[in-house]
């Protein structure tokens, strides 16, 4: 029991060290000496849990994957309209952009389109599953025009914030993000709330997103 | 000048040669002499005009923005309305990078957040003062809701653009590139003009991007 908890502590140890190696110099100029430094395991440690840097790499996405689920099952856990749900769950995951290392390096590695043999799919098929069904909940809940489509606007909506955390990276290394999300969620309501309910719309997010 | 031209020429196949490797394996995992190969030219010549690989990527990506642009120019030369430049300016760099392999490295290359010491802000920066210039003209042109900040409008389309091409990537290898940016400008063409002119706006699309 005590060697299992051993081995748990020394997974997440590399996790969260290779985490760290990842986002400083991407999946490619990662070494795993590297990970070993600045997880401060042995060789043989690391070999114990993963075979090839790809694998050390498929378990930091998923780690940021679960991370970043556990937020948003958290807030999908408050009663709320679903239309809201969906700004916070974007939100949350913009804040754990700014403060957790595994998930920055997590979405790292999952917009590192090559050199790299994961499925980096699955996180994005999960996000876009997640939004059709809010998207879904909010047309029920009067929040969706009747022309806009639950499973368009999800497969829209993932890209985008994809887009905009990655240039808010590049240009401010992430402290604008939650601006630029905000900003995100402005045209965006805007498009697909009913014409009526637009200053609705406007009044939710100034009041789930207060400006800076 | 002979020997000028054969520079040019040299200097053209690396960029070429490079992209192709940096497209397949990322900035981290391609090696000179993967462009070497690739290129098939002679160490001293890719030496000659490059001293660093990060030099090789550089220009990769400078020319990658000088062939979308030359694209975006010929666009903008045509006499339309600003709103159509832009749905046709995002097209056209949608296109390119399904038909162009340097423009597929050299996007690649700025989303490649790390492991890169380039200035990769600056095609960026460029397509939203674009953005910037051709919103601000379509407000004038009456195709912008009063609300609607054409500086705003700009610095959301373009990661928005990115997250979207990055996504197609990664998802079908870009097959259905246009389509997704239709999307972008479904959702976004209701936002942000008028709402008497929604109808317009989605006759517009339509006629710009025909559905496949």
């Amino acid at each position: 029991m005590v060697q299992q908890e051993r081995a748990r502590i020394t997974r997440a140890k590399i996790i969260v060290g290779a985490a760290e190696v990842f986002e400083r110099v991407g999946f490619g100029g990662a070494s795993i000496s590297d990970i070993l430094d600045r997880a401060g395991v042995a060789k043989g440690a690391l070999y114990f849990h993963f075979a090839t840097k790809d694998e050390v790499a498929r378990a930091v996405i998923e780690r940021q994957h679960e991370i970043a689920r556990a937020g948003s099952n958290a807030i999908l856990a408050t009663p709320r309209p679903a239309i809201e749900h969906m700004v916070l769950v974007s939100i949350d995951l913009a804040e754990l952009l700014v403060s957790d290392p595994v998930v920055r390096a997590g979405i790292r590695l999952t917009t590192d389109t090559s050199a790299f043999d994961a499925p980096l799919r699955s996180p994005y098929e999960d996000w876009i599953d997640l939004f059709v069904v809010l998207a879904t909940r909010a047309r029920a809940e009067g929040w969706l025009a009747d022309d806009v489509d639950p499973a368009v606007l999800a497969r829209f909506i993932v890209p985008a914030f994809t887009g905009v955390q990655l240039v808010s990276e590049l240009f401010t290394a992430r402290v604008d993000i939650v601006d630029r999300v905000r900003e995100l969620w402005w045209f965006l309501l805007r498009s697909v709330v009913p014409v009526d309910r637009r200053g609705e719309a406007e009044a939710l997010l100034e009041r789930l997103v207060p400006r800076a």
